[in-house]
């Protein structure tokens, strides 16, 4: 069994490496511009290096592995583009969210914002939101680059960068459906609804999409795309069920970031579709009253995780994820693939799982 | 000569009809994901079948045209990613600029702020920018599928596809050098502030990165790539300076705009820098008030248009706009491009120039 955890280590490193490379090149070709645009440069380098465990870019990387032996400096430059569209997709994300924090750090819209607090003519917030907007769209086309500019066949490119399309549109589309299911009460939201969000808004652009794009660039065929889909979908929805536990039970310390952020933010997981179901009119109240309370007290959000608890919510998406993560292996079991590759996501399907962070 | 105003026009309803379909066909695929997905869709197919000269489509399909004889079909469909990515930039734009008019109706977020407006749990103005900056993100995707999906030769499409971004990182760098330059006084821009501005954010993804892309999607060589950027860059400043022109003293029924929105929104164009550098105090505070005054009466406006003409700023422009073209015409003279092509891009100048609206 292959150590993925271990694995995945090294190619953080290795990423970020390249990653901070990739910046230093773009500052530099800015800096040629205009100093402003070289400033943007900067920030981004040091908003994409905050954090991140580079699981997307591994996942690319060994989607590669599951059909050849590439070039390593050649598929970890390539393997940028789904790190770097994460981070263009976040930095927009933070816009329409209202978040101030990301990473253990400020959101990007933030750093302008508090950066620019003396302009005159134009608000700060209005300013830092605006640059985000721009920054974020600078660094989606950094991403495309990213892949278009690698060595491997131009037609396998191709496939990718329809590919990194593809996964950007569904991305953007669960972000919609999100949008619109949140119009609704809360205690309208179904399973079937955030399972749909799930599907769109994480599994596409966090597990499938990266694989496929791997798999695209060592130019495998349309079957091995489908049983890479066949694993990476139900991974997809378990590694969002496992977010959404541990922001609700997770280490603080090991998380970087405040339990309870989905609940104050209002965010309907499966974690409160199933509690809102099963609990009394009593909890059901506390339930509501808590979701979307930006000043929830501890107090509060511990009555709120027992009543989780209680009604066997925690439970159902532990159950649950665990059955996905089983249907996930389950489907490379037949699956001719490269051993380095198959190893890899076999062991990555565990850790996702049982991760703490 | 060929008349370029008129095969302009044949072009704008062979696009038009192409863009129309591709958005029907994308509606229909966002129909099976979900309704708040094709709906999006049918506001992205309204805000860009609603009105636009179709220069840059026309631009890509004939620097095309300067090296070969493309199949009619298949040039017109990937054209649609430049227009495509026009509208994705617009709507941002639209965004930042906090604009609420566009091609005589109401700009995309303003669009989904109406709707919206009885939205409890988010504020509409919030709601209606939240759904415009995802929807843009969605319309750079498509356009990058319109060309990634396109009939032509893999290489070909890489290189359009790389030079995509590189003119979307030029659009949005240009943006942001704008932005910064507008933090200063207005009194202290100078004529190469502006000429940068107009370089980055208008002349790079209007004239020379859609005669790129349409050159290589035909794989010209990179002499015939400089060729078209002696005569794109000029061009393109002189564009913009007709642009400022039309916005300060054109006829509004023509421009489907209200004159004098430039001024209103505080835009510094060479107009505004020549006569400040001219104006003796009292002109100069009074063009200094009028800049950025949303409620300026037809009265202030018209002294501001005076200003302009007395202290020979008008004439300025219009010279240099001249020289412009000029140059840019006698770029071509002696290239050895296909006649098709090479006749259109000399009539399109001069139709820029000369054009009301």
């Amino acid at each position: 069994m292959a150590d993925a955890s271990g694995i995945l280590g090294e190619y953080k490193l290795k990423i970020d490496k390249a990653l901070s490379d990739f910046f230093d090149r773009k500052i530099k070709d800015a800096e040629a511009i205009d100093s402003s645009a070289a400033d943007i440069m900067k920030s981004l380098k040091e908003f994409n290096l905050r954090g991140g465990k580079r699981i997307r870019p591994a996942l690319m990387i060994h989607g590669y592995k599951c059909f050849g032996k590439p070039a390593e400096k050649d598929i970890i430059s390539a393997s940028l583009a789904v790190e770097l569209m994460e981070g263009f997709l976040l930095i927009h994300d933070d816009v329409t969210d209202q978040d101030d924090l990301r990473r253990g750090g400020p959101t990007f819209h933030k750093i302008y914002e508090r950066r620019y607090s003396s302009l005159k003519r134009i608000s700060p917030k209005r300013f830092g939101e605006n640059i985000a907007i721009v920054a974020a769209d600078i660094q989606n086309s950094l991403a495309n680059e990213a892949l278009a500019m690698s060595n491997f066949p131009a037609e396998n490119i191709n496939s990718a960068l329809k590919k990194y399309h593809e996964i950007a549109l569904k991305t953007e589309s669960g972000w919609l459906i999100e949008t619109m299911i949140y119009a609704k009460p809360a205690s309208e939201v179904t399973e079937k609804d955030v399972m749909k969000v799930n599907t769109f808004k994480t599994a596409a652009y966090t597990i499938e999409g990266p694989l496929h794009m791997g798999a695209m660039l060592a130019g495998t065929g349309e079957d091995n795309i489908k049983t890479l889909s066949s694993f990476a979908m139900p991974l997809g929805q378990a590694f969002q069920l496992q977010d959404d536990i541990l922001g609700m039970f997770g280490d603080e310390k090991k998380l970087g970031k405040p339990v309870g952020s989905d609940l104050k933010e209002g965010k309907i997981t499966l974690l409160i579709v199933k509690a809102l179901e099963k609990a009394n009119e009593e909890d059901k109240k506390t339930l509501l009253d808590a979701l979307g309370n930006k000043d929830l007290a501890r107090k509060e959000l511990d009555g709120v995780r027992k009543i989780i608890k209680d009604t066997g919510s925690l439970d159902y998406s532990r159950k649950l994820a665990e059955k996905l993560i089983n249907q996930a292996k389950r489907a490379l079991e037949k699956a001719d693939f490269r051993k380095e590759g198959k190893d890899f996501l076999i062991g990555i399907a565990d850790f996702l799982i049982k991760r703490e962070y």
